[in-house]
């Protein structure tokens, strides 16, 4: 099973892909969309989406997941960065794909085993169950790798939503 | 010129078409596009990138418009209804539309002429500059089409963004 994971932002958005048969896991690919302040916003959704869109036509994930996303910060800020998320929800939708969504504190149970873990042993658990030679950068890569392997691990935890 | 107004919101998002020329105003259409709080998000999402991408093939606008979102609400709303707002202005994008946006206080000021008109008398002065028999309802239809003539008013105004 392919696993498009994605953490979405107006500025950074990482996704990460990852196969999982079997109990193994193996990484496909992980990058992350960046858009320019300086780019009116539609343009920076719609590089989103379109860069969303190849990569969904290229590697055909069976699933989706974008994690929840929580502030404590303004809501002129939350609106924005819904915004990416919308985005990125809806171009898994407009692709049919199944969409899975998490919480951090269940990414965090779904990848290390409890809530509490920090960022590092998160981000160290990524780099060895993918058998990576380093940590993936920016943060938002391996978030959205955190989240793939969340969903692999998934039979422990329900998934919020799912459409198909 | 043909305008398209959009009022985004995750269960209801108001729109309104006018056509303005030489001073004139004429009503093309107007609705909204309703989702139930039952659906999962996605297919919400994409029942309004649906809906508002149909609108845009019928009708061809000159321009998008879309009201910018002010919220003395906590992050988590803000964060759902921007989602909303972000399928708004990519479907627009998708389009390669020209796309405008507008603070609630530039929409009165270009409905009704100044900032601090009340909601009453925004949808009366959209009912007689449109000369319609009635108030549009619900209120984010008359949001929309009020966005609408903002925009046609807007040789007043600066549009904060502009694609194309």
């Amino acid at each position: 099973m392919i696993i498009l994971g994605i953490d979405p932002g107006i500025a950074i958005t990482g996704y990460g892909l990852i196969k999982y048969s079997g109990n193994r896991f193996e990484v496909i690919n992980y990058g992350a969309v960046t858009t320019d302040s300086k780019m009116p916003m539609p343009l920076r959704l719609k590089k989103i989406y379109d860069e969303l869109d190849s990569i969904i036509d290229v590697y055909n994930p069976e699933a989706v997941v974008v994690e929840e996303l929580f502030f404590n910060t303004n809501a002129k800020t939350a609106i924005v960065v819904g915004q990416a998320r919308g985005v990125a929800v809806l171009v898994a939708a407009n692709n049919n794909k199944e969409i899975f969504e998490y919480t951090p504190l269940q990414v965090k149970q779904g990848v290390v085993g409890y809530g509490r873990a920090d960022k590092n042993q998160v981000q160290q658990m990524i780099k060895t169950i993918l058998n990576l030679n380093k940590v993936p950068k920016p943060d938002d890569v391996a978030d959205a790798l955190a989240i793939a392997i969340c969903h692999a691990h998934s039979g422990k935890f329900k998934s919020l939503f799912q459409i198909k």
